[in-house]
């Protein structure tokens, strides 16, 4: 038995390396501890992420959706340093905010900042050019964004925002393209089953004026921000909890409040029932005239009232907005919350400059549409943007190798050649493992023979044709 | 004379105007400088910067330009964080550069840093995932990076760079490709007036071999680099200061090197006579055998000579390069220095892995190229990215020219509907202001007509048409 004697006659050899092999793995071992010890951690900071091809992709996809709706649209891009004076990004007495941003002091001692989002900057940008850009001005921004606040699941110390705002006029016409442009972007991001929810911070003033209410506006309306997330009972608790912090009014007028912002009906309904309830109230009035228009116009572009719908609770916390407030929620995926949400505000830059600067504008939720993308199975996670792998059996082809490349680029699509004659498998396998639909063969037979073979590694289904129809065939292949 | 009668009767009035007017100017004054003292001034960090909208569109569209043709090749984006610990960036001793970079601790008090390039995190990444991102590991990043060091003219402490690289292949194949990239990038940028420089260190290295330098080989390459920028005379001044911060040699040898240097003619006739010469120097013949393959697969795939030239007087400066070497020049502004330049090196990752990962990449030089643009008039500066505003006079017309906007977005061209009802003086102002190439005016009488004026503002010629028919002539108004 062959096998056997041949272990047989290595059994001495065997001793003999496991005797020098053992000095060998100390030696190894005290290598490596030596070398390991000189090296330094390879990792991320904590609460920072890297972005691999995987995620990567998505996101220059996505923004490059966005940036196509942008801009059709007339809004321009423009960017800020990611470092501003601290003063700058917290005003002068934002202390308490301190742990909550990146801030130090610089070669110069300079009390600087990593921004926090891109909404002050653009004030500050704003402030100090709009005499030169005119208005009105409209702009989109993406980039990343600083928090040292601690991490949670999901969230983390750097990320993405994505802004478009016109200011500058007070003009509906403004407040209107909000809504086309959401509408746009969903659908270019290939989610048609959202629904635009709006409403009106003039009529939900004016109503709750009318309910004698109109000096508990703020607290009130940040408690009715929470209706999704605590229920009515939540936010009724709330209201009645003593006035500043809260609204402090009666367990009656909470109830009022509540009421009003659970009117339901078509949007015409709703506006119907507000004009014949209300219509003495001016402001009510003027934010039911806006709200008519801002209708009428999205009917007129094609916007069907199932993606577009009035909603009296909607009401964004912040202080800041004054007019239109628009939030956008996934049919499929209520729960990850709003993915493009904003609103009109009387004044973007008070804080460096006299200027008033009414805008209105809103903010694209990256993070969430990715994990949304995902969830929704939208999502193709690929390693490669490239579409077709050429495989490399044999170094003296590699002129032809890259002049197939060529001539399929020149198609339009994305092809890598693999840069080593390696066996087949090898190549197979990164092929699979990088998600290339297509791979292509041509060893010395084939370019002798002028041929070609076109590998389909989805349908695993190969064809060998002449080298001309190489284009026509790939084109085919990957659009099947 | 009614003038004058006016005058006088109202003298009486505007002199009382005038009187009150003293404290209403005393009053503003004071609340100005009241509210002035209020106010933030906004500024930007010393040796940064704004990118308004006329820098960030051809910073946009440059960077979409070099995204289409690295996808077309297979290189897939990642993204690093801009904050990495500091040991990471400086390794372990690292003191000297501090200066250099913007360094801090964090809430955590951990010891971090901004990037201070793209080369340094991305060698971070890939010893923390080459085992799952396999190899070859093809990789584009683009990103702002932050240097604290003094500026001068033109620099900024925070700039973008652009990067390939292929890594973990030693093959010459990936060399091949980044010259096929620098190709298509300059050809997809409108730059087809370039020349790529080619050189390659093991040629080099052996070449001072040969004359009996190798030991010099460091500090000669980094005077050499300095040729353009010193003249040959000071190149030799510098190489016979003493070595080891120079290179130490003789004059006669330094006239030896720099006559090797200076070898021109054909691609062919260089390596043919180094092939004569050096046939005995194997990596002198290894330099040439892999920069003879290169330069027949370019020539395979069109790249004429004039496009791709040796030049045995480019080495870049940094000992990093150990092959092939790239620089990139304008043949149109060759003072600006190479816009494209990098090279193969044997080890990206040693301070993080004992892994090798030898690579080959370039960069990018987005700000020398945008600045080359400009120059040759190449940069369209332009306000807007849209091609098309609608005015707006008649506020009951809304729904239509938003419907004109939507007809023309359709079609694949920019519009933006100018968001208030002034008179045509002002919006045109607007239009002029922003750039935009057409204007589109409907006022009532073109809406009741069902008609609409096209007004070509570079041609300063306008046409009334049917309303049908605007895609049509907007599309060859502005193709014309």
């Amino acid at each position: 038995m062959q096998v056997q004697s041949q272990q047989q006659a290595a059994e001495p050899r065997h001793w003999r390396a496991y005797h020098y092999g053992e000095y060998q793995v100390v030696f190894r071992l005290l290598g490596g501890i030596f070398l390991v010890a000189n090296l330094i951690e390879p990792r991320t900071l904590k609460g920072f992420r890297d972005y691999p091809p995987e995620l990567m992709m998505p996101r220059e996809r996505m923004l490059e959706k966005a940036r196509k709706v942008f801009r059709s649209y007339g809004f321009a891009p423009i960017d800020t340093p990611a470092l501003e004076y601290t003063e700058i990004l917290l005003g002068k007495g934002g202390e308490e905010s301190d742990r909550l941003i990146y801030r130090f002091k610089d070669h110069g001692d300079r009390d600087v900042a990593l921004r926090f989002d891109l909404t002050v900057p653009f004030a500050r940008f704003a402030a100090q050019y709009i005499g030169q850009l005119g208005t009105p001005f409209k702009r989109y921004a993406m980039g990343p964004v600083w928090r040292g606040e601690n991490t949670s699941a999901g969230r983390y110390r750097e990320f993405w925002q994505c802004d478009f705002d016109t200011i500058g006029t007070q003009s509906n016409a403004a407040d209107i393209e909000i809504v086309l442009v959401i509408h746009d972007l969903m659908f270019e991001l290939g989610l048609e089953r959202f629904r635009i929810r709006l409403n009106n911070r003039l009529l939900l003033n004016g109503l709750l004026t009318s309910l004698g209410l109109g000096d508990r506006a703020v607290p009130l309306l940040r408690s009715l921000d929470k209706l999704e997330k605590i229920g009515s009972e939540g936010v009724k608790a709330e209201m009645i909890q003593p006035f500043p912090r809260h609204a402090g009014i009666t367990p009656e007028q909470a109830d009022q409040v509540l009421a009003l912002a659970s009117i339901t009906g078509s949007n015409a309904e709703i506006l119907d029932r507000i004009e014949r309830d209300f219509a003495t109230q001016p402001q009510t009035m003027e934010g039911v005239r806006r709200l008519r228009e801002l209708l009428a116009v999205a009917e007129h572009c094609g916007i069907t009232e199932d993606r577009l719908r009035l909603d009296l609770s909607i009401c964004r916390g912040l202080d800041y907005y004054t007019g239109t407030i628009y939030e956008t929620t996934l049919l499929d995926l209520p729960k990850i919350g709003s993915v493009c949400s904003g609103g009109r505000y009387d004044n973007l830059a008070g804080l460096y400059t006299k200027q008033s600067l009414p805008g209105v504008g809103a903010s694209l939720g990256l993070d969430r549409l990715i994990a949304a993308l995902e969830e929704l199975n939208l999502l193709e996670k690929m390693g490669t943007p490239a579409s077709v792998l050429i495989a490399n059996f044999w170094d003296q082809a590699l002129p032809q190798y890259f002049a197939f490349a060529q001539q399929l680029r020149r198609a339009g699509i994305g092809v890598e050649v693999y840069p080593e004659t390696k066996k087949l498998k090898a190549q197979l396998q990164y092929a699979l493992h990088k998600g290339f639909p297509l791979m292509i063969i041509a060893g010395e037979d084939e370019c002798r023979a002028q041929t070609v073979t076109v590998k389909n590694l989805k349908t695993q289904t190969q064809q060998t044709i002449a080298q001309p129809e190489l284009v026509a065939v790939v084109q085919k292949e990957l659009h099947a």
